[in-house]
């Protein structure tokens, strides 16, 4: 039978000196049937656009639930699809109320330092913080799908925000304009999510990578964490810069500005925060320990100063807080004049950062209790909060991962914890205001610090490194491009990495050669499965990516070194010689017009050095396209078959039958 | 045997009423043996780091012919791979050379016009276009690599540094820091040119798609027409500006300045060539009508204007040209001041396109003849010749498609041509400049015209229209940007529509449902092959594109839609209930963290709903993600197959075991 006695005993493939005997119809399972190769039913360019739009833009199918039903009944679902509270609002009960004023209670003890210091991050007065802790949720709460996001300020987003305003507009000589350009920022990012969700664009968000917002993230935290420094080392003259050289030149150089007062304050609370924290992160159960710290620091430390206020005069206090609900705002926004532009840039990059992390957090918990929160309608509600939010004195707010962590903990069932939590806020600005006064800035420092240092996800950029280099290199540019060049720039920077991974990728495609695997109809990459053999006068190439004109060159002279290799080694070990070179389109999920052209040209070289060019299991558009461009014709009746077992055994039966 | 009616016979699945009975065990092709999935052998990051840069950069592998040689024959073929002209020289014989004279002769005459014409094009004096065809082409000759490229200015490239130039700074204001501008651009875009050579980056230009540059050239061709009705119609005060509607309102804002003397000789001569073109076009044989037509066409223009010169002043005429060589122009190099950004940026420009087209015509002629064009080397080649030139009062040349085509039915054989070429415009520099002092501009207007009407290749779009409607949508984008908006512009908006439609296709991948095709263990898209079937308990589904962060959530959420269609299926049609999602794992060539998250999600949200979740052939490197993020131990050992057939025989035949 001519096996060669290198290989084990196989059937198929053998050669010995010069003479070639092919053996495929012995072992070959069953007898063999030549499967031809399908075109997909014939549908006209306007079908096909509709399909192509569909699943662009209506992956989801969103009105499936409205087929099959009376005219009442789709109201009905019109109105819970707009409305998710007309959803639960029916079926809610004293229970689950009993749970949410729990845990709406809890996020207000954390949700009312974190809204003032997170507006001090941002620069804005601290009251505007608490404006946002209270409009937003509502509207949330009626709009919103997720049932454990906790709404307001975040620590990203209000950052951004303040060092991107900032660059320009200066908030202690022009607090008015810098107070309109927050809200008109504001104004915009509601605009731009709202849109994204109406346009059903929310795929936009996914090129943040996780890998990249890991990085990214992290740099944030470190740079949160720095500007805080200002206040807990009670330095009064500190750069307006954000990035790390700048600040830690400026912490250093103003040495003689630390006060011992306000560091001791500081740190002593800063330790006991992180405790705590340390403490809830170990046992899940005492999550109320590290949700009531925040409030308590403030409580002891602004004790602390009230008795001690004739001593303590370095620790800076926050002072009058205005009483009362949110002022109107929308005579604020700024929609005409020179700062326009920064107000929509502001608005789109701290819109999009917010989107996010709102998004995630919404999956995450959905996740955790086996419900579904649509990406694009929860868009749609955190746009139209933020929106509402400008226009009553609030900025930009989103569900943020540590109070939806709490929230979820302390038992959150329904968005009625978010109503909870901001009537906690109604009587604050209604009637607490005042006690505020004596709180010192050095513990909104700290209550920062501890809610960003949760952000620098170490295990997470260590898994990326162990699992995907390159994913790991996005990560460590995004980091350092936030802490050495800006924070939008590292967002972009981190962006072009992504988007630069998929186009390398697609342009430099794997090619693998297959082998059978003895025994079967299964063709394999040679490389990952030892057993699998070669076959003789073939050659058969698997393509691993759409053919495409960013990878079509590249591939044909992939595909020619192939051949070579393989020609120089038959050389060597005086095998018989190539005949036939099969393409496995299995993994070619698409081509163009470039693509097409390149096959037809492969398959022009290879005719004149006498080769054949054979196509295996073109998928469905493949076929389609190849059709269309008429190259098919030019493969004829045996250049396309629908496995690489069919082609191998019909083409070497074909030499047998013609010696 | 419980076989569906509703179903032709097959084995597999059948469903009647409750029961469910499954036979895979009988007709299912040869007796089952499961086989594992295997690892790829195991690589440190440095090997995988070092084989994946070595597929990015040299994917040609340059070095293989140095393998196994001796030290003195390692020299002489390096010295033959940085100058091809060693290893064609030695071969080089009397019946080459005449070849070569009659085709250098040739394309001589073809050229000088031309280079005249396309200068004039950039708003450079005619002699630089003159200069420009003696040095580069003496230059490629020796290091270029195609055998019938005919090196010399080009127009499309000569149009955009035109309009790019001239935007800022005015040719017949400042024509000296406009020249020194062009010199310097020349060298920006040489040195970049070899850049990419010398970097191995030439995968840059693969991302001009062939259906952006048609639409490129197409508008581009129309911008330069439209320019030269200012020669053909004799107009004095002519738009500066580049896009359609200025210049045709331009056109029809100074009819009082049209010249019948001038619109009578150009448009006879237009005439005159568009015919001569067109017969070429006809009979390929004929190729020497259409390139000697421009040179006729400026000699006997040249007479009758040199005979009629008293009667003929509204006539415009080249006039005095310098007689000698190429006078050097280092010294004229502008390479600090407030300008160099925009030579720099048109260095860039003009540089990637004149690559492309100089790339694009040496693959072309070297496929018709069978040899092999090294993209990378070409680029340095054409990289060196524009540095070279641009310290030698030449501007950026490139292999031009007229020109070259002309060089190849006139039976050139080696780059000797160029050097004739060369000698003959050396003999014009020299000796015939004054010759040209009569020739009328309107003459030059009509051979451009004549040349770049060639470039409007409305076949290739009818073919692109009708083989992939995306990409007819990039070549009209790029058209109208071009007419409308700007050449470099147009241009951009072309490369972004070209990575837009890279990036949907991976933001948003096709899905398919699986069936078996009876009597075999194929399967296949239910959509493309009616013949497949359902397995009843099954849903076989397969993702056609890597799964990475841009498309994970996706993903998820439309491996979830199509199950719940399923199992609304199954409901309507009372089939057995649904037990095992087969993900079918071949085309996803690649999976990075965001993707391996979501498949760990999607099998616990699948696990809660008692779903099984099966992996059915994951690649080589996804086996190995896989792995190292410790997921393929949660799939456990009946999670991963190497084919959908093992799977499906395997987990019905262990539902049977364990009824």
């Amino acid at each position: 039978m001519g096996v060669n006695s290198n290989n084990r005993v196989e059937h198929f493939v053998c050669n010995n000196g010069s003479t070639i005997k092919i053996q495929t119809d012995i072992q070959m399972p069953p007898p063999l049937e030549i499967h031809k190769v399908r075109l997909p039913p014939e549908r006209t360019t306007l079908q096909k656009l509709r399909q192509r739009l569909s699943e662009i833009f209506f992956p989801d199918d969103p009105l499936h639930m409205f087929k099959n039903q009376t005219w009442l009944m789709k109201l009905l679902l019109a109105l819970q699809y707009l409305f998710p509270i007309f959803q639960w609002a029916p079926h809610y009960n004293l229970s689950l109320l009993r749970s949410d004023i729990i845990s709406g209670l809890t996020i207000a003890s954390l949700a009312i330092p974190q809204g003032i210091s997170y507006a001090k991050l941002a620069n804005l007065p601290p009251i505007i913080g608490l404006y946002s802790s209270f409009v937003p949720p509502l509207i949330y709460s009626l709009l919103g799908s997720s049932r454990h996001i906790g709404v307001g300020p975040v620590s990203i987003a209000s950052l951004v925000m303040g060092s991107m305003l900032s660059e320009t507009v200066s908030y202690t000589q022009d607090p008015i304009l810098y107070l309109k350009l927050a809200f008109t920022a504001t104004f915009f990012a509601g605009l731009f999510q709202a849109s994204l969700g109406i346009l059903r664009l929310g795929f936009v968000i996914d090129f943040l990578s996780k890998a990249t917002l890991v990085g990214f993230m992290a740099g944030a935290a470190i740079i949160v964490s720095l500007q805080q420094l200002k206040g807990l080392l009670g330095i009064v003259h500190f750069t307006s810069k954000m990035q790390i050289i700048p600040v830690l030149v400026s912490v250093f150089k103003q040495r003689d500005e630390w006060s011992w007062q306000t560091v001791v304050v500081g740190f002593t609370f800063l330790a006991f925060l992180l405790i705590t924290r340390h403490i809830s992160l170990k046992k899940p159960k005492l999550f109320w320990v590290s949700a009531a710290a925040p409030l308590t620091s403030v409580i002891l430390s602004t004790i602390l100063v009230f008795i001690l206020r004739n001593k303590t005069h370095e620790i800076a206090i926050i002072g009058e807080l205005p009483k009362g609900l949110n002022p109107p705002s929308s005579n604020m926004l700024y929609l005409n004049g020179p700062y326009l532009a920064l107000a929509i840039k502001t608005g789109l990059v701290t819109g999009i950062l917010s989107l996010t992390e709102g998004i995630a957090v919404g999956r995450t918990f959905a996740t955790l209790k086996n419900y579904q929160v649509d990406g694009n309608k929860e868009m749609m509600a955190i746009g139209i909060m933020n929106i509402a939010g400008s226009c009553s004195s609030c900025y930009v707010t989103s569900g943020s991962f540590s109070r939806s962590a709490v929230n979820y903990n302390a038992g959150a069932q329904t968005a009625v914890s978010n109503i909870i939590m901001a009537s906690a806020v109604l009587v604050t600005l209604l009637f607490l205001m005042p006690l505020f006064y004596y709180t010192p800035n050095v513990v909104l420092g700290a209550i920062i610090i501890t809610a960003v240092v949760g952000l620098i996800d170490y295990q997470a950029a260590y898994k990326l490194w162990k699992v995907d280099k390159l994913d790991f290199l996005a990560c460590l540019c995004s980091f350092f491009g936030v802490l050495f060049i800006s924070v939008p720039l590292g967002l972009g920077i981190a962006v072009a990495i992504s988007v630069f991974k998929i186009l390398l990728h697609v342009s430099r495609p794997n090619t693998l050669v297959l082998g059978n695997i003895p025994g079967t109809p299964i063709f394999h990459n040679l490389n990952q499965y030892r057993e699998a053999l070669r076959i003789s006068s073939f050659i058969i190439l698997a393509v691993e990516s759409p053919i495409y004109f960013a990878n079509s060159t590249y591939l044909q002279e992939r595909i020619l070194r192939w051949i070579r290799e393989e020609e120089e080694r038959i050389k060597a070990n005086i095998e018989s010689t190539l005949k036939c070179i099969i393409l496995d389109m299995t993994a070619v999920t698409a081509i163009d017009t470039s693509g097409i052209d390149a096959l037809c040209e492969l398959r022009k070289v290879l005719d004149k050095r006498s080769l054949q060019l054979v196509l295996a299991n073109p998928v469905g558009n493949v076929m389609e396209k190849l059709h269309q461009s008429n190259i098919l014709d030019s493969f004829g009746l045996k250049g396309v078959y629908l496995t690489v077992g069919e082609a191998v055994a019909d083409i070497s039966s074909s030499w047998k039958a013609q010696p």
